[in-house]
């Protein structure tokens, strides 16, 4: 462990080993686009999904697991009930609790609800593509459908901004702020993360965003002292598992198969590879 | 282009060149069954999608989409309320409406949900296999769950029947009417395309119905003028993708695998291919 | 076939046959995680799926069908309704109904779910795990979320006190039961089958007992007469496949790729590699 801003930083494959070590349970309360990836992909970094989105039913569910990760991509009236009433016991638990707004700024009902879930639940981690996350911190974006508007994105040239903007909004959220995109930033506004592991085809696939937040809550729960490092070392794996899936992809091999290599390599990794593989600063 | 029937054709290959050129952003009211591969072909195909189907969210993202794909494979209360709501902004701000009336004739909720959409929503295009297709022309049909009754199958010697059936249908509805199956018939009353691509096998997949209607969508949508060739060009692609799909099938392989092959077709279908592997004449 | 407490053994590659020549068509009311994996089994072991969880359309749809498949896993109040709406109709006409109490023990809605569909439809089937059977059993349980709890695994140590627990509750609820773990145990109170094939690496795929579930349905219908047989058969399938999809795993596969090859291996299955390969003996 190294040193920094008077914390200590834990290194990604302690992170990892830890997750393989604690099988960490998540109650995903997600759309139904993704969620058997999202599933898949739980099980591939070690640990274990349960899904479940009926009011009556959360409070049960979400106290047998270790975290709750609410992702409002197909949210309903029914499942909006049931991420208060989950994310309320998970609270009074000690839970992580993880957002992931889909779609905030392209709608009312989801700018509206991801803004009550942070207000009201106060959730341990956010993670979303740089428009939802502006929608959350200024009450505004342009959202693109459930990708993120080109305007809005992070580059080199506007990094140190988006660097001061993530830490600022982490500070006020009091939680680890993720924005993936190109550049990925992962804050808890002390440090922040400046990740560049990835590949612009994982857009071509429907649910990298989706299942990177299921991985990242079974990182937070497994390693609850060092939630901004374990966020961290959850996108250097998904973006390190994207780069290695894609050097397996064979003539022929399109997003459909892409998918497969992505979840194979969460599956397959271990602590070196990950620490060898993970390009990252810290600012 | 080529001139028929006083109209000119656009070329496959340049609806093709069109959907990559544009991205189409679809919003997909549709099943939870084949819905991550809906969403993975639209990503394929060039296209983008986004799902919703609360009724107080779908106004708002159907605004910022090209056009609307409604499928009524697993139809509940809620999502039939979203699809009329939808429906109506979509068709206020002129946007492509496709319908899929998948099991129409298997019961009566999703025969009287199919045949209202037609008549209230006036959708620019509406495909189904045969029996579904009937069932919304005759207001009856012998549909055999989601699959088409083998008595309604369009074969050589029902052709010129058949053909005259799917243009009055088209006239009467004013709509593009895609009839798939082992010989496919798309038409918009003056001129049928009969399309002869494709494999038996592709119905021991589930979805790739679904995947060709909101495929479909995203192709009427980038070329809007031309929206019979329009739909015609996506059913010959889907059609070849299970033909090339097919042919990467390896020892052991089976409908799994050949799920994938067909997206991964999608993926790397470029204009040159699709103009030489399609087999389709005019009537 | 060979009789054994009075009542003739129907063999595994004949309980095969019978599915592939009559294709049952099997209603689903099932979760939305692994929904598609469900649909894509049972077209690869021969039958036909259909899905419907709304109560005004799931009448119509299970009369069309040969069974019902109920698999509360992310249950909902609409669903729950749709559950027994179609389970009375189905009874009403004689169908096989197969129960998956998924998470049965993990929240009282589930348990209390569970409960009152074996006694007020009366299954001909239920299939779950060790935890979830028990908590049927005894009306108390330990789940771990969708898992067996590891203290309840059947093992060599306990197989006797096993055997007679599943025949007990297979006469106390005239059901074909079926426990599935590391060994599985089928029963119908007077034979029991005890089922060695599969692999532990099964357990890091969402939902192949969802796909378990599915496919017994369709095997209980297709053999009416030879219930207990036909769903063994069904066991012996999904662990044989197992086996043998992972024998084809290359270098880098992971669980997203195994899921792939399990249902390719049920696609290409015969009578013969089934025979050869099943692994049980009667007791």
């Amino acid at each position: 462990m190294s040193t920094l801003h008077g914390k200590e930083r834990k290194a990604l494959g302690d992170c990892l080993t830890a997750v393989h070590e604690k099988t960490p349970l998540i109650h995903n309360i997600t759309n139904y686009v993704t969620v058997n990836d999202v599933a898949n992909a739980l099980l591939a970094c070690g640990g274990s999904p349960i899904m479940s989105d009926e009011p009556k039913d959360v409070e049960d569910i979400t106290s047998i697991c270790g975290g709750l990760n609410i992702n409002i991509g197909t949210l309903n009236e029914r499942s909006i009930e049931a991420m208060f009433l989950a994310g309320k016991r998970a609270s009074e638990l000690g839970h992580v609790i993880l957002l992931d707004p889909v779609g905030a700024g392209a709608s009312a009902l989801r700018t509206t609800t991801a803004q009550d879930i942070v207000e009201q639940l106060h959730p341990s981690v956010i993670r979303g593509n740089i428009s939802e996350i502006k929608t959350l911190a200024k009450g505004a974006g342009t959202t693109k459908g459930v990708d993120a508007d080109a305007a809005d994105t992070v580059t080199e040239e506007n990094l140190d901004e988006m660097v001061s903007f993530v830490k600022a909004f982490a500070e006020k959220t009091n939680a680890v702020i993720a924005i993936t995109g190109a550049i990925d930033l992962v804050s808890d506004s002390e440090r922040c993360y400046v990740i560049r592991n990835g590949r612009k085809e994982m857009s071509r696939i429907t649910g990298t965003g989706c299942q990177l937040s299921s991985v990242a809550t079974a990182y937070a729960v497994a390693n609850p002292e060092n939630m901004v490092d374990a966020v961290a070392t959850a996108v250097c794996l998904m973006g390190l598992s994207g780069e290695i899936g894609w050097s397996k992809m064979q003539d022929g091999d399109g997003n459909s198969t892409y998918r497969n290599r992505i979840i194979d390599t969460i599956f397959n990794m271990d602590a070196k590879t990950l620490e060898e593989g993970a390009k990252y600063e810290i600012r």
